[in-house]
């Protein structure tokens, strides 16, 4: 990427921004950490304190607010959002490309519809009535099964697997080992045995969802497990049937979700938190990890413990926990008051 | 399915039932929500309640209890458990049917044994003289190694794996992702290194055992690793070397079970519980969701929390310990009134 | 193994050793619990009290320290370290060797280096640039990608997982299932939507490193994750992006690492525990299961809780909290007293 090529992405953003400073003379190629940074890198500054990390180090272009600017000579972009910046200018630098390319090994159902540039790596199984968008690239050895839709754009990993009638947006990226539509776990339990319900909802995934590594998203039971637009989930998440995930929503990694569980807009879950099965939670609700959420929240704010309560009513319980031991001293000490108040009034 | 199917289908359950109302026209052929229900759908009720969800609607068949269908004039089915006649009638409408077909692109070794009516997708590989039972589905990408014997008339997902000497009952379900069968966690230290211990036990698992997407079923180390007959098992769960699960027992997503510890039968697990190594839980015991089950726990009953407790204890526990604000400041307004009696005592 | 390569095996320790009482006829092939053994087994006994385990059985070989065996009169080995030697021995009984072999239904680039004795099952790809040492075995449907250095004498498991220029040392198993180098969770919220940051770092695992099953090492985001030499990790285990595990740690099943944080050398971490990101522990920490780490552990020690504190306070403060019930009894009975002594004064 040189000067042009960067103007002009940056025009696309539609932020304001200026530079700094004269341009380097090589192209922009990578992104680094401001410790490693070399002159065909693009680097980031949250903070000035941090400009110091570049050690006399001249990094082809550094990304950052008016202020960290002052004394560093090097050639430097002024926005608001730096980190948005370096994300969108990755971006660029790092695209891939598909390239229509359907490896030998892959077995593609004859009726199934892939539209133009698609990629599909060896291994890869693509059942029937399956229709895959253009510009998708499917990995090694994923197996997608009957009737499934996948929009334009997207990157299937390695070893995922898509059960029949799921259906995923445009601009999604499902990674490796991931399982969309696996049968939820719905049973009843009749003369000592457990019979299955049969589970024939799908998964339905939004436009622009990202989902990690070896998740789990289980198929509905009667209705649609969804995922909204804009939600991103770390790996290991578990997402039982009919569970709804609200647009923009953040999960990180090991969050588990039961059954019929509603995640509104814009929630953030940190790691290892759990939600009970059946509840609501409002819009731009965030969860502090390892949360148990046991009942529906009505109001935005900050959550965590187990049960879930307010953030701010957590952390006094546990300072009042962790003042117990005072409490019982103190106590203590009152018996023995007593004791001698009580002898005085008796001598009385 | 035509009334005279249905007739059939309900006569090998074996249960008391009757009809009410007149019988719709075309065939069943699905199921739905009652919210969705069309005229081929077979659909259920557990609560009067829910019978407004309907609409007006007239599903092919509503399955409930007696006092569900006062105000319901479309065709009904009386039982005493609608839930499972519904679970068993579903499972007739959307058997699948195994078709004898191996897929030019799966390695099965030559003396592997599959028996009739097998079905191996593509990518599927299968080793040295396993074994595998008619009408058994493996799905695409599965690795199953030396030895290995698996039942009749069960389905092994896509992507799982099975390592060698592991043996798989008749109508069980692997889903997608799941290796069973890994290397348990068995090291020593020694010299600053840890050394492994070789895990030569096996998996054994029972009959109409369900197993979830990308769980770990470790081998034993010794001896082998028990899932006993009619057990269900979640997404995302980990199972130590030497555990034993015992019959009939549910177990919900991201539980985790330490090396050797034993689950009794019947028991029930809910999401993210984990129980310490080498302890045993008594028949009937139910855990709450995030357990931590540190000790053997010797009496049916319900039990939560961590250190795990029974859940009536946990309950007031968790009563008293929101209370402890008010028991501090009970004690700040006693330790004033002892200073005041003090006073007067010493006024006196 | 018959005597002669016993004690060949036994010479290559560098331990003291001898044996007692005589030799068996047949030689050792297998190892086996006390319970189960046979003549051609060898077992090991770490306490006196399980010698009665054998019943009467006489063991090929039995592993003990000099004083388990007053009272046993079959062939035994005395060491000092009984579960390593018996580790170390079970190990070359079982020792399982690569040859070479590369099916035909593998997929390997042009460009990608196979050094000599690499074994690759059904279904393996291996992309461009790609270098995998000697004697290393690949199993079924594990996908490696470009740029990938893989050392000698590993193994990969069934449809693992490991993206461009992730690099492995020796002597390592990565056991099936297992994602090494997906994206890490760095995102950034502008205007209602996450922007993905890219992840250019990558994973840098050392030598005589073992990861279980299911489990998701992400990438670094611009510098690289690491796992150090000696570390061994269970099943179903998060490590985020940039987060390094130090020498000879050892990770149990289901924990999870958010991003940045540093584990020192030879911490234990037990099952369910998880770390918050941007915090280091000291060496030689050890977190007990379900352990919450919030910040950073600057001692070595034992850990539990959440927020994970020393574990003898964590102790304490469960028996406290298990004494509220008396607490709130105690205060009640002077809130009484009090009041007596109240009436008491006032009629004074």
């Amino acid at each position: 990427m040189n000067i042009e090529q960067l103007i002009l992405h940056l025009d696309t953003l539609n932020i304001d921004y200026k530079f700094l400073n004269q341009p380097p003379k090589c192209n922009l190629l990578t992104i680094s950490s401001l410790k490693k940074a070399s002159e065909q890198d693009v680097v980031y500054v949250l903070d000035k304190k941090h400009v110091s990390d570049l050690h006399g180090r001249t990094p082809g272009l550094v990304i950052g607010n008016e202020d960290i600017f002052d004394e560093y000579s090097g050639f430097s972009l002024v926005v608001a959002k730096p980190r948005y910046v370096f994300a969108k200018l990755a971006q660029e630098l790092y695209k891939e490309t598909s390239s229509s390319f359907i490896h030998s090994s892959s077995v593609v159902a004859e009726n199934a519809q892939l539209s133009s540039n698609v990629t599909c790596e060896p291994g890869v199984f693509i059942s029937h009535h399956t229709q895959v968008g253009e510009d998708t690239f499917i990995h090694a050895n994923a197996s997608i099964f009957e009737n499934v839709k996948i929009g334009k754009n997207c990157v299937i990993g390695a070893n995922v697997v898509i059960h029949k009638n799921c259906e995923i947006g445009d601009n999604c990226h499902i990674e490796a080992g991931t399982v969309i539509g696996g049968d939820g776990f719905g049973w009843e339990m009749y003369e000592g045995q457990w019979h299955k319900v049969p589970q024939v909802g799908a998964v339905k995934i939004g436009n622009y969802v990202s989902i990690g590594n070896n998740c789990c998203i289980d198929r509905g039971a009667l209705e649609d497990t969804m995922i909204e637009d804009y939600c991103i989930i770390d790996n290991l998440v578990h997402i039982a049937h009919n569970v709804v995930i609200g647009k923009g929503s953040a999960v990180a990694g090991q969050v588990g979700f039961a059954g019929t569980s509603k995640l509104g807009q814009y929630n953030t879950v940190a790691g290892q938190a759990g939600f009970a099965g059946h509840l609501t939670t409002a819009d731009q609700c965030h969860f502090l990890a390892k949360s148990g959420v046991t009942h529906s929240i009505s109001e935005a704010g900050v959550y965590a413990g187990f049960p879930a309560q307010p953030h701010k009513e957590w952390q006094k319980e546990n300072i009042r926990i962790r003042k117990l031991n005072k409490l019982a001293t103190d106590l203590k000490l009152i018996q023995k008051q007593i004791q001698s108040l009580q002898s005085a009034k008796d001598e009385n």
